[in-house]
């Protein structure tokens, strides 16, 4: 639980200071709250990426190979899943043409939001950064794509995963 | 190990990125590699400030009232220590007159860094979001502080603690 909250708490503090950096930069006349909004959130996308980049390293040093794409997916839901969010993905389900959505039913990191729908809008922010996790993670496991995540109701939220055919 | 891995990869990002932003900043001319690093090590402060104001009040949630300044640190030592970083302090010291000295022989977020002298430079920068981290977490027991960090021999370090009697 202590790890836990290490890592909200250090993901909110990030969140707070991307934030205020990136507003702080939008003095230029042309900068749109959506801009900004964007630089934010591509920057958090970053950080996830390189961080799971490190991570899946770590936790698969041990792990024999993957058969195929979605033995690779399976291990991103279960095992890399719980050591970072402490629990699995609920649902994953796949077109079999390199989509994948994965479906966690009450997300850690939008927990300390409030449910209200007025709070809707800054969910892209709490998201940004797992969505890069998982891409960097995949990435390194040698699949290339596009993650992205959406909201209908809190904390319960999906990730889209479209696989970039090499 | 997967929480250690998580919350060093995610400290490093934060370093990196706070970094980039104050040396972006300092355009200025006036601006010299001092002040910069100045204000990046007082920004990652603050965050260590806010996560450890935080932890704290989960960590003692369920513990008994502390009997005096020297049981607060203790459990810092102890408890909170090893929460965070997996591992006791390995020495304190205190003049009885309010500075505390906390020694950790193998400091987590230094054992990313080399050992040679030419990185001792960079130390402050890695010990800045800790010693915001303790002051927070003091802070939230009711003993005002100032803490700071050096390095002598890498990954060995010692934390002062200068308590400001109100």
């Amino acid at each position: 639980m202590a790890d836990e909250a290490l890592f909200q708490f250090l993901h909110s503090e990030i969140i707070q200071y991307v934030k205020g950096v990136e507003s702080g930069e939008s003095v230029r006349a042309w900068d749109t709250r959506e801009t900004e909004n964007g630089r934010c959130v591509s920057k958090l996308e970053n950080m996830g990426f390189r961080v799971g980049q490190g991570l899946i390293e770590r936790f698969t040093k041990d792990t024999p190979r993957f058969k195929d794409e979605l033995d690779v997916m399976k291990f991103i839901c279960k095992d890399f899943w719980t050591s970072v969010f402490k629990k699995q993905i609920d649902n994953l389900r796949t077109n079999h043409q390199g989509i994948y959505v994965l479906q966690d039913n009450k997300f850690r990191l939008l927990t300390q939001l409030s449910a209200g729908k007025q709070h809707l809008e800054h969910a892209p922010k709490f998201l940004a950064f797992t969505c890069g996790l998982v891409r960097g993670a995949l990435s390194n496991l040698g699949v290339k794509s596009i993650v992205t995540a959406e909201v209908s109701v809190m904390p319960a939220c999906k990730f889209q995963v479209m696989i970039q055919k090499m």
